[in-house]
């Protein structure tokens, strides 16, 4: 990359498009293109961030210096069997696709892989966020770092192997805990209780990782081992068959895993 | 209570009795006793707080103005049939008990339950922790209220029901989602990686609450109905049947929930 920040064409308009494309934007870059297969979502992106909205890969923008490709998972195939670039730098986003699905697609392609959850109503800053970084060569590797640490700081090399454990592991993390947030809720609503009790309960269950593991300060029925009280939570639940069983399932799982910490 | 900060007695030494001990000497109340079951376990917070250890319940303190039980969910009965306070202000703090479990101990009892996760090793400001009172009467309720709020400025009053609900939605939204952070890292390690990467995740999950609803700001290939990835977690998972398992659950549930968010 030169000095002057550079022509970037972002193909994807969603919610990783959109934090991306508002983070290079913030930063200086020269955003050309967007793409999105239906041209409304591509100008709601495009508008934001001063770049042409398109709809039809033919019309690609072939001065840019990198593309990124950040769409759904399965459509990175479709999108990557419509387009040529040359020797041009083109990144996919994804967690859990290889790089090589990028292969016919241009002589240096890659992946940058954010490692977050985003929301296209949630801008978020990109400084500390984990940009995975892969690139089948190593000239495409050093521009790729060099961009990558223009606007973060924490810049990872990752292989697809890792990549794709990394993306497991974000599963459980991210979807799955969120999700755990949404049942509770659901529980609280359906007692007219709101989820705004528990918000300084969430907040510190997240902050407990930066000092210890998560294995070493698990609290609750669970790891005190309080059958009675699982018993009556199981009883509360006997209405929700799925919530029961998850209820199950993860005390059984906490339990387990504290026997082999203690190991 | 009056304007002097007066006698509390802590029954108790563990995570919960700790954190409390320690927010109100800070908050500058005397600490007359910590008993434990073990004279060691209450000598531990006892020296913090500048209070007598006592191992036996015989030698509790009879001139304090707050008893507060702070052990184990299951010890509480006991500790309840071992102590007369004719009518000095007994209270539990449990999410899962209900307060009649102290009526035989004193007039006036409650529940002084504080919705957080405590370790002993973190000592945590009390100030925005929800404080859940109940109380057998007024005037006790007034005494607890006006108690908490020297120290916090979160108090709700929550009956022994509500307590109940409330408990088993922090199971979820704190224990479990506390799991799913164990299980991330467990998945990194045994792919010597390490959950220094899933920070920033798991941290911007947990913020994510505080503008939206869970269930609107779910992502991941579960909600986006992404068959092949979830295909290739549930492969990459086969050895582990346990965490399968709970990939398949969790991924059906969020499924089932985003149909219902639509409807």
């Amino acid at each position: 990359m030169s000095a002057a920040k550079q022509n970037i064409v972002i193909i994807g308009a969603g919610n990783v498009a959109t934090n991306l494309g508002i983070a290079l934007f913030k930063e200086g870059y020269l955003i050309s293109q967007v793409f999105s297969r239906t041209i409304k979502s591509a100008e709601l992106l495009a508008r934001k961030i001063n770049a042409k909205a398109i709809s039809d890969l033919k019309q690609l923008d072939p001065t840019a210096i990198i593309y990124i490709i950040a769409v759904k998972d399965d459509a990175i195939e479709q999108v990557a069997k419509k387009i040529k670039l040359k020797d041009k730098i083109v990144v996919h986003t994804s967690g859990s696709i290889p790089m090589n699905i990028l292969k016919n697609v241009s002589k240096n392609y890659g992946v940058f892989y954010p490692l977050q959850t985003f929301s296209k109503e949630r801008n978020l800053n990109f400084k500390n966020i984990p940009i995975c970084i892969e690139a089948n060569n190593k000239s495409t590797s050093t521009t790729l770092t060099y961009f990558a640490k223009s606007f973060c700081t924490n810049v990872q090399h990752i292989n697809s192997e890792q990549r794709k454990t990394i993306h497991l592991a974000a599963v459980f993390a991210c979807n799955f805990s969120n999700h755990m947030y949404t049942l509770a809720e659901s529980i609280l609503i359906k007692n007219k209780l709101s989820l705004e009790l528990l918000k300084p309960l969430i907040e510190e269950t997240a902050a407990k990782i930066k000092e210890h593991s998560p294995s070493k300060s698990q609290t609750g029925p669970s790891i005190r081992g309080d059958k009675k009280t699982m018993k009556a939570h199981l009883k509360m639940l006997s209405s929700n068959k799925d919530q029961k069983k998850i209820y199950e399932l993860v005390s059984k799982s906490i339990i387990d895993s504290s026997k082999k910490n203690k190991l």
